[in-house]
């Protein structure tokens, strides 16, 4: 079942500067093979529903064992079976139903 | 890795009345031997970080095989390692916190 | 317009515990007159959606000037126009489905 | 209170696709004067926590409109006292936080 995901991983008790343990989290997705995107409130994934959640459990573990006491996690997962889509066929889509928006008007 | 979790499941193209399929979860769970606590905006759930992914994931099946062409699931998902605690510790924190509060105010 | 929303806030950068915090919140909720129910995960709310939001600054207000440097809150926010509906309508809804789906199996 | 956002917006009950409903939301985000960028799982958004939840309010209330008979949306919404920080540092503090870790390795 292929996913296109985005989690938001915050770590809690280790202060207020939060980069160095997403870039762990980075480096882990890196490694994983899944499809990602950084963005300025989390990152996008696209994959396999296994790879994708395996790849943010990986992280969870990971910063346990940095030391990270406590960790808050936000995901968003859809799944579909009417279509194949990639993340970038989202934005495309509002990108396009935008463009006749504004042709129409 | 134990978790504390909570799911919002949003089957899109079906219909503006979305409780049947989130029951038809609800029985997932019910069978999943999580321990799981039906809101008004989602589902939460306790147990091992599997197990609480698989029955999230289980529901997404389950949903396509009755025909929901597309689904967009909110997961929340915290891990800790400083302590062990239950989603009734959570909610008794705060009560607490708050019974504070009140006493020196 | 009416809105049945969920809160939930994480201060960032003042440890691990952040029970005396959400407790703060839960307070202003009780001065604010919307309807809430906290739960492990979060705090549900209802009411008109200015209010709702409203409250939810107050808590980011007040956390700053008690000296949290960081905070990351999520909201879900559900609005309808088809039908009125409470936070109990909602749990209510997929109880009764949950109940049909075992007397039909 | 300056505010880095994320909304994403699913409107229920009018079919599969909610691309034409999306663009909608950009469009009136290009009239609010509130930066926002636009990535496969929702819409990041900077400026004064107002202007970013009016814009928001803004997008149910013309989706309802249009004849949307249900809206779900999800916001992730971060204040922070110790600095300013923008959308793009955001991402660059990860980027650059990815760099030392791999000159060190």
């Amino acid at each position: 079942m292929n996913a296109i995901a985005e989690f938001t991983i915050i770590p809690i008790g280790v202060g207020v500067s939060l980069s160095e343990y997403v870039a762990v989290c980075e480096q882990i997705l890196e490694e994983s093979g899944v499809t990602y995107e950084l963005h300025a409130n989390g990152t996008n994934l696209e994959g396999d529903w296994d790879e994708v959640i395996d790849a943010i459990k990986t992280c969870h573990e990971r910063l346990h064992e940095m030391g990270v006491p406590r960790i808050a996690t936000q995901i968003k997962i859809g799944t579909r079976t009417d279509r194949e889509q990639k993340m970038q066929d989202k934005v495309q889509s509002v990108k396009s139903a935008l463009g006749k928006r504004k042709e129409n008007l």
